[in-house]
C-alpha cells in the first residue's frame, strides 16, 4: 500500500434527480394527469409551510441558485463538480434537492418512499426515475452506479421484475426499498425472498436510505424527527440480521446508506451478547438463535455495508469496531449536509491522521468492490483527479503507529479488551 | 469523600409484583370476573407457547425456585435479600417475576403496559397494584419507594387523581407510564401538561421502563425485540426533551429505568449537534428550537435521569459523557438478568477502578437526591450492611488519577477533545 499515489474517490452516497415536472416523459402517459394533481398538491403544501415559517427560503434560495447545483440532473454540470470535488465513481441516489423536495420522483416515490404510498403510483414514480436515471449513467458508466427505486412492499412479482429491468438498463448500483414497511410485512418475512434471491443473483445491492420516520408523531416537531429519523433508516438491518435474511441469501449485499456509522460498535455488540445469551438474554437463549445458526455480527461482517457518508471523527475513531471493509465514505453531492464542493478540506480534516491502506478501503476500494468499478480502467481519472496521501496531511509511519493500540483491542467483546478504557479518551 | 466507610447502595431499579391472582383482594370487586378471565387466557397463552417450544421451563422452574425469589412480593424475604446484597434502598417497579410474566399486575398493566390496553383495564389493574406497593412500603418506608403504575395517555384527569392518590398512600416513587403511547397522543402534547404538573409540584419522578415494544413486527422472533426494545422504551426521552416538556415544567423529574446508558453520550451529542445546526441540521435551523430556548442537553443535565441497572464496564466507561450526577445504578433483584443475588462480585468486576465520589453518586446519593431517601436517617443500616472501597477493590488515589484524562475531555463536543482519539482505546 506505501506505493498508494492518488486515491480511488468513489462517493457510496451522491444524488441524482430532475426537477419533478421533467419526469413527464419518463412516466406512462395514464399518470400524467396525476402528476398535474401532485404538482399541484405539493405547490399548495409548500405555500403553506412557508407561510406556517417553517421553510428557510433565503437558505433554500442561497443553496441552489449555486451554478454547481445543476449538477443533480445535468450530465455535464455533474462531471465538473465531481472532478473538483476529487471524486472518480459514484452511486446515485435520487432527490437531488433535499432542502425543498422539488426534485423528487414523482408521487414521492423518491428516498422518502414507505409502505404508505399509493401502490400503483410508488412503482409508476419510481419507474420514471429508473428510466431517466439509466440515460445519465449510460453517458458515463465506468463513474456512475445508479441505484434504482423499487417498492418491494406492494408486489414481490413485480418488484422483481423491476430489478432486472433496471440490471438489464445498466443500474448496477442495486436498488432502494423502502426504509419502512408500514403496514406491509417486516422484511425478514419470507415474502420477500424472491426479491433477496434476484439481487443475490444479479448481484445488485439493497439498500435503505435515511429520510423517512413517523412524521405524524412528531406534531411537525423537527427536533424529534432529525433525532430519530436515521434510526428508522437502519431497523431493517436488525430485522434482516436476526431474521435469517443472509443466512437464506448468503450473497445477497444490503448497504445502510446516509444514516452514519457511529451506533454500529454498540449494535454489533449487543447483538453478539444477546446472541451468545450473555446477561439478561440467557432466559430466553432457546429462542435467541431460532433463526440464525451464526452470530449476527458474522453476518453482518459478511453481507452488510455502511455507506457512512460524510463519516464524523467519531466514526474514524470508531473504525474498528464497525469493521473498516465494511463502511464506506461519501460526499451527498449535492446536499447542503455533504461534503460538497468543499471535500478536499474536509478530508484533511478527517482524515488526517489515518493510515493510507484504510483510507483508500474506506475512501473507495470497499465501495468498488460492492458496486463492481473497475479501478484499473479508472486509473486516468484517478491520476488526473484523486488527492493523495500528502494532500490529505497523512504521514503514512506515524498513522500507524498512533492507531496500533486501538486496531488490536478492535472489537472488545471479541478481543477481551477493556471496554470501560476503550469507551474513555 | 475520603472519609466515605461504607456505600449506601439505592438500587434505582427493582421489582415486587404478586402472583397475579393473588392481587384480587386489590382489585374492585366489578373487575373480578374479568381477572378470571384474564388468567385464564393468559394460562392458555403460556401452555401454547411452552407447545411451541417458545418457553425456557428449566431455566424458568430453576430460577423461580429459590427462597430468594418470593422477596418478590414477601417482605420479610425481601428484606434479607436486600441485606444480603448490600443494598439499603430500593425503588420498586412492578413485574417481579420477568421470566413467565405470572407476577404481572392484572390485565397487562404492568412494565409492558401500553397505549394498545383497554383503558378501563389498564387503570384497574394498575390501581391494583399500586394499592398493594403502599402497603409493602408502609412496612420499611425509609428503605423503600414505590412507583405508581399510571397509564396516562387514557385519561389525563383520572391520572392526576392516581398521582395524587399514590403520593398521598406513601408511593413516593414517582410514576410508571406506558413507554409507548401507541393511537394516543405522543408525550410532547400538551395535553399532559396537568400530569408533568402534579408530577412536579409532588415531586414524583415520572418513569418509563423497558418491556413495550411493536411485537407484531417480529413475527415472534426475540433476537429483534431484544435488540430493539431498549430504544423503545427511551424513545420518550427524545420527544420530550425537543418537544419543550422540561422548559414547560422546570422541576419535573424523568427517568429511564432499565433501558442501560450507553447510548446516551451519541444521543446527545447529535442532539447538540443539531440544535446548534451544526452540519446537516443547519438547512432546517430555523425549525429545530422551536419548542426549546436551551441546548436540548441543558434539559437532560437537570431533569432527565438514566436508571441504568446492572451497568456494564462500557456504561462506566462513558460516565462523564453521560453525567456522573444522571447515573444510578440498580440491581434489578429478583430478576435474572440482574446482579441478585451476587452484587458483590459484580460490584468488584464493574467499579474496583472507578473514583469512590464518582461511585458513591452512582451507587446511592444521586437516587437518594431524585427520590427523597433519608441517608442519615438509614446510616445504621449502610454501617451493617453497605460495603467499603475495599470491599469493591477500589484504591482510592489510583482510581483519580486512571481517569484524570476521560473526566477532562468530558463531553468532546463541549470540551473540544478529539472525538476519534476518544472513541478508540
Amino acid at each position: 500500500m506505501s506505493e498508494l499515489k492518488h486515491y480511488a474517490i468513489i462517493s457510496a452516497d451522491c444524488h441524482a434527480g430532475l426537477p419533478t415536472e421533467q419526469y413527464r416523459p419518463y412516466l406512462d402517459s395514464r399518470y400524467h394527469q396525476a402528476l398535474d394533481d401532485f404538482l399541484a398538491e405539493r405547490q399548495a403544501m409548500l405555500a403553506e409551510r412557508a407561510a406556517a415559517g417553517q421553510r428557510h427560503e433565503e437558505y433554500e434560495e442561497e443553496w441552489n441558485t449555486q451554478e454547481g447545483f445543476a449538477g443533480g440532473w445535468d450530465a455535464h454540470t455533474r462531471d465538473k463538480e465531481l472532478d473538483n470535488d476529487g471524486v472518480v465513481g459514484e452511486i446515485m441516489f435520487p432527490d437531488s434537492d433535499s432542502i425543498s423536495g422539488t426534485t423528487s420522483p414523482p408521487f414521492g416515490a423518491g428516498i422518502g418512499a414507505t409502505g404508505d404510498l399509493e401502490a400503483d403510483l410508488a412503482f409508476a414514480g419510481a419507474q420514471a426515475h429508473n428510466r431517466w436515471l439509466a440515460e445519465l449513467c449510460s453517458e458515463s458508466p465506468l463513474r456512475r452506479a445508479g441505484a434504482a427505486l423499487v417498492p418491494i412492499v406492494f408486489d414481490v412479482d413485480k418488484a422483481v421484475q423491476m430489478i432486472e429491468e433496471a440490471k438489464a438498463t445498466g443500474l448496477r448500483g442495486g436498488i432502494i426499498i423502502p426504509a419502512m414497511w408500514n403496514d406491509y410485512e417486516p422484511y425478514h418475512h419470507p415474502k420477500y425472498d424472491p426479491v433477496w434471491d434476484a439481487c443475490a443473483s444479479l448481484d445488485m445491492p439493497v439498500h435503505v436510505h435515511s429520510g423517512p420516520a413517523p412524521r405524524e408523531d412528531y406534531l411537525d416537531n423537527m427536533g424529534i424527527y432529525v433525532s430519530e429519523v436515521i434510526w428508522w433508516a437502519y431497523r431493517p438491518l436488525r430485522f434482516m440480521l436476526w431474521g435469517g435474511v443472509f443466512e437464506r441469501h448468503p450473497n445477497l449485499k444490503f448497504v445502510v446508506t446516509e444514516s452514519g456509522a457511529f451506533w454500529a460498535p454498540d449494535m454489533l455488540w449487543k447483538m453478539s451478547d444477546q446472541y451468545e445469551s450473555i446477561g439478561g438474554a440467557a432466559k430466553i437463549a432457546k429462542q435467541l438463535g431460532a433463526a440464525i445458526p451464526r452470530n449476527p455480527v458474522e453476518y453482518f461482517d459478511r453481507n452488510c455495508f455502511l455507506g457512512a457518508s460524510t463519516m464524523k471523527r467519531v466514526e474514524v475513531g470508531r473504525r474498528y469496531a464497525i469493521g473498516v471493509d465494511n463502511l464506506m465514505w461519501g460526499n451527498d453531492f449535492p446536499h447542503p449536509e455533504g461534503t460538497w464542493p468543499h471535500t478536499a478540506e474536509y478530508l484533511q480534516n478527517t482524515f488526517h491522521d489515518v493510515p493510507v491502506d484504510e483510507t483508500a478501503k474506506i475512501l473507495g476500494e470497499v465501495a468498488a468492490e460492492v458496486y463492481n468499478f473497475d479501478l484499473e480502467a479508472l486509473t486516468p481519472v484517478t491520476e488526473r483527479i484523486g488527492p493523495t496521501p500528502q494532500d490529505l496531511g497523512q504521514d503514512a509511519e506515524q498513522n500507524i503507529t498512533k492507531w496500533a493500540r486501538a486496531k488490536a483491542a478492535g472489537r472488545f467483546w471479541d478481543t477481551g479488551a477493556d471496554p470501560a478504557e476503550a469507551a474513555a479518551i
